[in-house]
This record gives C-alpha cells, sequence and structure tokens, in this order.
C-alpha cells in the first residue's frame, strides 16, 4: 500500500522535505511507502537544491488538495492566507495534514482542529515548535501519563543567536542584529522574532499540548529583546545569570499563566548553556520530574525531518487502520481537547525580578528603595550599588520570588519619589 | 472500551507505575481507559507505597499473564528469569507487553520481538533505557526520517554520580563508590553499573533501533569506571575535558562500532555538562545534525512515567484498532527488524586518545615517545611532561583520531622499551 504526498511550498523546508522523501535509504523503512506525488510553489522556474520532474510542479495549490489521489498534504508555504484555507479545502477532501506552520495553528488552531476531528484525518505539527526537535510527539505521547507543570523553551534561535552573540562580544543589539541580518540568521524585518512574537505563537502552542486545552493567542504576554543592553548582560553574569529570551507556560492554580519574555537564567541550569541557534524546551512534570529536548531550532534539515516524521506518523495509523470505511484516529496523534484553558492574570505571578537603577549618588538612596519594596512585602535577595560615574550611581536589585503586582506598585512608589533618576531595566528571574 | 493492566512487580518502578494508573486527574485523558487489574510481586504482606486491594494482589504471576481478561502486561520484576519466560507467556497469550527490562531485552531480544510478531502484540520498552527520558518511541517515530549516525550517551546514573562527584571533590573512586552506596545511588553490588555492563545492555538497544538491525549483546566493546582516578580528571579538566562513562553506537562504514569506556568530553559538548544521576542522549543523523535528551535516568517516578507512555501508546493503537478478527500493527510502535547488524572490529575504529605515562625524569624520554608514536603514524596533538616527583614524571599525551589498532602498537613499542615506568591510563577523547 502506498501513500500520495501533496507537497506545498519547496522554499526552504519544502526542498528539505523532497530530498528526504527522494532519498529512503538508511531511513525508516515506512519510507518506502510514501510516494511524492505532486510538488506546488510560486514559481516553476526557481533553480531548486531538488530535482522534481517538471510535471509533478504546479502553480495551483488548490489542484493538490483536492486531487483525490493525494493522501497527505504538507504546508510548507507559510503565512497565514492562504495556508489556512488550503489546509482547510484538504481536510474537507480527507486529507490529512502536515504542517511546519506555528503563525497559522496558533491563530486558527481551533478551527483547523475542528474540521480535522470533523473529517476523521489527522493535523500534525512536529516542525511548527523547535524545528528538528522531537517535542510535539513526545508533549502528546511520552509524558501523556505525567501532570506537566510548566514547560520553559528557548524556541526563537534568532534571538538566541543574537543574545548569545551580545553574552560572547559583549557587543549591543543594534551592533548584533544588524550582523546576524548580513549573515541570514535575522530576517530584514525582525520583528517577528525580536520582538517575541514567533516564541509567542509557539508557546502558545506547546501550552495547549501540555495543558490539554485551547490557548487564545493573545494571552500570551509577550515582551521581546530590543531593550537588553551589553550592562545588563554583564551585571546578570556578574550575579550567575545568562540572559535568555523564555518562552514560559506554568499552571498557575487552576490557570495557567503564558508569557514571553527576556529572562535571568542561572549558570547552572541547563537551558544557560543553550547557545546560538539551538533552542531547548525543559518540561516538568510529576512524576517525571525534569526533562529537556535540545537540537537545532530551524534550518531546512532538521524541520524537513520533523515534517516527515509526521507524515511517517500519518502513513503508519493509515497503515494499521487498513481499509476501513469510517476512519479511526488514533488519539495519541490526534489533539482532542476542546475547551479554552483559563489565563492567569500577570500581575498574580509570582517570580523573582532583576531591575537596574541609575540614581544620583545620594545618601540614603539605597534605604529608601529598600523601604520602598519593603513597604509593598517585595523581599529583597540582594540590593548593590555597583557604579559611580561623577554623580551618578547604578543600584542593581535582585528580588525573591514576589507577586508581580506588588512589584509594580513598589516600582511605581519608587518612581514617584525623586531617589532614582531613571529605571534602566527591569527583567525577570527563573 | 476499557483496557485492563496486568502489573508483574510492584518495587520501586511498579509501584510508580500504580501510583499513575490509580490516579488519572490531570494527566492524559487516555488515562482513564485504562483499569490496573491485577498484580503480582513476591510478599503480599510488604508495606507498599501505593494500596492496592487485596484481592488483585497475588504471588502467582503466571495466572496474569495467562489471564483472558488482561490485555497489558507490564514487567517491572526485572532480572532475566522468570521475567523473559513470563513475557513469552503473555505475548503467546497475545497480551501486549511493556517492560523497563533492559538486561533481558538486550539478551532476549530477538527471541522476545519475534515472539511478538508472530502474535501480532506490542512489545515496548521506553523505560528500559534512559528512565524517563523519552528516548525510544523518538527514536522509532521523531528520527524516522534521518538517517542516524550515532548515538553517544550518558545512560548509566549510578557511574555519572560517582564521577560527578569525583570530579566535584577531588576524591577517589573507592570513597566515593563506598558513600554512594550508603546513599542508595550505588547497589551493594556495583558491578553491572560501574563496571559499565547496564550501559553496554542499553546502547545495545539504542543501537539497535537506530540503525534497524539486532545486536548481539557481546559486540559492545565494555569497560567501566573503577580505574578512574582524580589524578587523571584533574589533568583532562586542565586539558579541557571532563570525564564521563559514555555508551557510543556509530556507524562505520558499513558496520557500527559499540562500545561503553569513560571518555574525554570536551567541556563544550553538552554531555560534558550532564552531571549528578541524570542522563543525557545525544543523537546525530542526517539531516537533523544534533540533538540531545537530558532528563532523569532512573527512579520510581521517571521511569513509572516512561512505562505508562507505553501502556498509553499501545491502548491508543487498540483503540484505533477496533474490534478487528486479525491484529495489525501500527509501524512506527513495533520492531520489524530482524537482520543482525555486522560489528565494526576495534581496532579499525577512529578516536582520539588521552594516555598518561609515568616516566623516569631522563632527557630524551619525550623525544622517544614522541618517535614510538609518529613510527606508528599517531599523530598527536600535545604531548606534556607536567609534573616531577623527585625523579619520577608524568606524561600526558592526547592525540589526533587515529586507528585504535595504530595506537595500541605504539603503546606495546613504548612498553617495550624502557623509557617509561608505566602506563598510567588510558582513555579515549570525543
Ligand atoms: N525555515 C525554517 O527553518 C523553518 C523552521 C520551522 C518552521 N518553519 C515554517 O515552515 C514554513 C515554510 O518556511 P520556509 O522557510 O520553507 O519558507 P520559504 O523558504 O519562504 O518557502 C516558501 C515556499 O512556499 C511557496 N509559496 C509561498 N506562498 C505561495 C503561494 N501563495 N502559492 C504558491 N506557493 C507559495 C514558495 O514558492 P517559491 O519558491 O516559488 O517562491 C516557496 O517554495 C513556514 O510556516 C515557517 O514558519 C520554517
Ligand atoms: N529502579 C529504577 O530506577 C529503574 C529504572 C529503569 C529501569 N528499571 C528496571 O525496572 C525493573 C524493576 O526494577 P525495580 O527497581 O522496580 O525493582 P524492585 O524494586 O526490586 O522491584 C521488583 C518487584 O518485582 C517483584 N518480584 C521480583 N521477582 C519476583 C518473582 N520471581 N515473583 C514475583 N514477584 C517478583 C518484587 O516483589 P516484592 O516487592 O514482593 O519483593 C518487587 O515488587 C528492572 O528490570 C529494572 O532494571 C528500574
Amino acid at each position: 500500500m502506498g501513500f500520495k504526498v501533496g507537497l506545498l511550498g519547496l522554499g526552504t523546508v519544502g526542498a528539505g522535505v523532497a530530498q528526504i522523501l527522494l532519498d529512503a535509504t538508511g531511513r525508516s523503512p515506512l519510507l518506502q511507502s510514501l510516494e511524492l506525488y505532486r510538488v506546488g510553489a510560486r514559481s516553476l522556474d526557481k533553480p531548486r537544491p531538488v530535482e522534481i520532474p517538471r510535471e509533478q510542479l504546479t502553480t495551483d495549490l488548490q489542484s493538490i488538495v483536492t486531487d483525490p489521489n493525494v493522501d497527505i498534504v504538507v504546508e510548507v508555504i507559510g503565512g497565514l492566507e492562504p495556508a489556512r484555507s488550503l489546509m482547510l479545502e484538504a481536510i474537507r477532501h480527507r486529507k490529512h495534514v502536515v504542517t511546519a506552520n506555528k503563525a497559522a495553528i496558533a491563530r486558527f488552531g481551533p478551527e483547523l482542529f475542528d474540521a480535522a476531528k470533523q473529517a476523521g484525518v489527522y493535523l500534525m505539527l512536529e516542525a511548527a515548535v523547535g524545528g528538528g526537535i522531537p517535542i510535539i510527539q513526545p508533549l502528546k505521547q511520552s509524558l501523556g501519563g505525567d501532570r506537566l507543570n510548566g514547560i520553559t523553551g528557548i524556541i526563537n534561535g534568532t534571538t538566541n543567536y543574537i543574545l548569545s552573540r551580545m553574552t560572547a562580544e559583549g557587543a549591543d543589539f543594534g551592533d548584533v542584529l544588524a550582523d546576524a541580518q548580513r549573515l541570514g540568521y535575522a530576517e530584514a524585518d525582525p520583528t517577528a522574532d525580536v520582538d517575541g512574537l514567533d516564541a509567542a505563537d509557539k508557546i502558545a502552542i506547546l501550552a495547549s499540548l501540555a495543558f490539554g486545552g485551547r490557548i487564545k493567542r493573545e494571552a500570551v504576554h509577550t515582551e521581546g529583546i530590543r531593550n537588553i543592553t551589553a550592562t545588563d548582560i554583564t551585571y546578570a553574569d556578574k550575579l550567575g545569570f545568562a540572559i535568555k529570551l523564555l518562552a514560559i507556560a506554568r499552571r498557575q492554580g487552576p490557570a495557567v499563566s503564558l508569557r514571553v519574555h527576556p529572562t535571568l537564567v542561572p549558570h547552572s541550569h541547563p537551558l544557560a548553556r543553550v547557545d546560538g541557534a539551538f533552542n531547548a524546551i525543559f518540561v516538568e512534570g510529576q512524576p517525571i520530574g525534569q526533562v529537556m529536548f535540545f537540537g537545532p531550532g530551524a534550518g531546512s534539515g532538521p524541520t524537513a525531518s520533523a515534517v516527515v516524521s509526521d507524515v511517517l506518523n500519518v502513513a503508519a495509523a493509515m497503515q494499521a487502520m487498513g481499509e476501513r470505511a469510517t476512519p479511526v484516529i488514533n488519539p495519541m496523534l490526534a489533539c482532542s481537547h476542546s475547551d479554552f484553558c483559563p489565563i492567569a492574570s500577570l500581575d498574580d505571578l509570582e517570580t523573582r525580578f532583576y531591575v537596574r537603577f541609575l540614581t544620583s549618588d545620594r545618601p540614603g538612596t539605597i534605604g529608601h528603595i529598600g523601604s520602598c519594596f519593603g513597604n509593598r512585602l517585595v523581599s529583597l535577595e540582594s540590593l548593590v550599588q555597583t557604579e559611580v560615574n561623577g554623580d551618578e550611581a547604578q543600584v542593581v536589585v535582585v528580588t525573591h520570588a514576589v507577586r508581580e503586582g506588588d512589584f509594580r506598585a513598589a516600582l511605581a512608589d519608587i518612581h514617584a519619589s525623586d531617589a532614582i533618576r531613571s529605571v534602566a531595566s527591569v527583567l525577570r528571574v527563573i
């Protein structure tokens, strides 16, 4: 029995997928049951790293998702439309869909999964988070016996690359970004990456799987890395921390807290050493404790590896299902939840903070800052006056875990007084 | 539709499994389709961390594996017999089997998998390697599109704990072992762990999955950590390496090389920072590049998490299969290969070496050592005379990647001359 794959997109990821499908040697024997049947792209004439016979190639993607011979549609064109409509159309034509499109899944997940459920087909998305890192299926299958409490990920390669270089070179954000763009590590419009939006898409997807409920994309509190300075990286390092853009989803009572922000990570934490374009996802659960998945967060080959693993899983499930009239879906591959997760308020979050003040070098300043925090029940782990230039001083404070609302109130009090000149930066600490 | 689980063993892992099965809240909804039906142990009266109704408990394990109501047998009694016979009997009675027993699988895998194939049932072993770390299913499923080239694992928690403490404290093997035994990190008879036998069982299993062929357990070249000294750890550290007991399986031409030995790991390698009782498995493949799975390598909860994930996968596959007369096996869960992997000779292995000589502090020694290596085409990365006590010196050599056979020949030449007093240690380097 053979399965026919219709591939939408022949760019970075699509070409990688085609390369694997066209060369099964040394890979899963199941690959031999797959046929790369039709391929869609915008241009028929572009040179490609993989040779596709001209008669298989089309610019008419609609004709692929409606082709009665196609069993599995792989969507790797990216973007919201026409990706969403093509996936919906494929599903309506009872084709299984494999996608790498985190933006579309984070926004249209409920619509797409409802459609898939109704049609009795699989909608798979291993490649949407963490590039080549196996994380979606492990969450569905391997950690099915666990009560998950938190997911903490470095899931955007561009920002991790930039922060790693800023750390290694003591360089500033703007310079490293420009260089990263030159080298192809950052896009011409870097917004989705550096402002945390891409990581927010991904943590919404992970949280949905980990906590068994749908997530509204807007529920993810998102801060990017544009304001991170070489100064903060240096101070953090002295205090024993690396600065990473973390995407965090945690159970918080009956609700889930969801956020993406630059974070101080203790050097001893496994995530602190995930550098460059690598990604890692750290999962906490009961009874497993802590596990981490580490690997290449993007790139043609790694992402294609994840896409193909989904295709193989679907093919295996189809094979096991045989020629049955009514499809039966394997619950370890499907996402069946339909309720939305309640979202915790950021104010109720308990976390540690790092804050750097610029102050005038006047007696009493430290005492005043300390008592503003104390009045709001914000207990401090350290408070250090670290550097003095002329009449200016810097005061770096690290708090114990406190309610975010209390911390913000204390900051407002400090602001309102004239004890400080400015708050140079506020970062959370894990 | 409900599935009945027969649990063989209610020790460390068995009790953990029972705890998960008896408390489904917050875990995979599929758990609700599972019933802990019967439990077997040696003693009916031992106090247990989990309450099992007396009528479910039996010492007659045979009656569980032949019980017509049992769908899935979980084998967590350990050891070779009666574990092997019970699993075979369960399979013959068309029950799916989930086991954590690396010793039995590494030795009787072919017999057990043949029986499972013939009976049309699953034989699952996620917990046999890496405790709670998802690695078996990711190898079968997530990396199915990859051509795997190598697996390098820290897959024995006891030895990693001992080496980590030796490193942190500058302590000697014997002292740390005794303390680890006192604290329950090492068994009274530590042979299986410290001599590398447990890691060898596990790498045989991983290699079989990664390279799609059966592995003869005897094919794993195995060296333990008894001879590692605080001195070597210190020298290695100065040279930029941690010493870890690695289990390594690599493609070597058309064959596979399999070995367990203490190894110098560069501080920059992700495995160098896997400390204490944690395990990690580093996988290299094309096109994925490098991925690493990190987590707790043993313990009641983590290991039970892995066992339960297998039970869930089997239940999901049974559910998807429905009430069919002839069972159809999902190839992503089964191990279908039946040929044995050809095994490479250790002599043909290309690897780097670290060697420490004790010599008399005589002029010409270093030159002589250097030329013995040179004559055998062993090229050196560094050669340092590191310490002199009275008339004794130590010479530490790190080679480039060389044929192991050539290196051994050079060592024999050096031995045969009177240039050195002894070879204090020989370790491989990755
Ligand atoms: N690149 C990565 O490392 C990576 C990692 C994880 C996930 N992803 C996700 O994978 C998806 C694809 O990314 P990519 O990097 O492969 O993108 P890409 O290199 O830009 O490739 C997009 C492909 O889709 C085709 N295409 C786009 N819009 C089309 C349309 N309207 N009609 C017909 N063809 C169209 C393009 O055709 P032409 O070639 O003819 O222009 C191109 O072949 C995205 O969702 C992305 O988020 C990518
Ligand atoms: N412990 C870990 O962290 C870990 C991690 C990975 C894999 N594993 C594997 O998991 C398996 C179980 O390990 P474990 O640590 O749970 O062992 P354990 O604590 O010694 O428990 C063994 C259980 O099996 C029962 N049992 C043993 N032989 C029996 C027999 N002949 N008839 C009836 N009952 C028998 C014992 O009964 P009683 O309680 O009545 O004596 C006990 O409940 C082993 O294969 C081990 O390699 C363990």
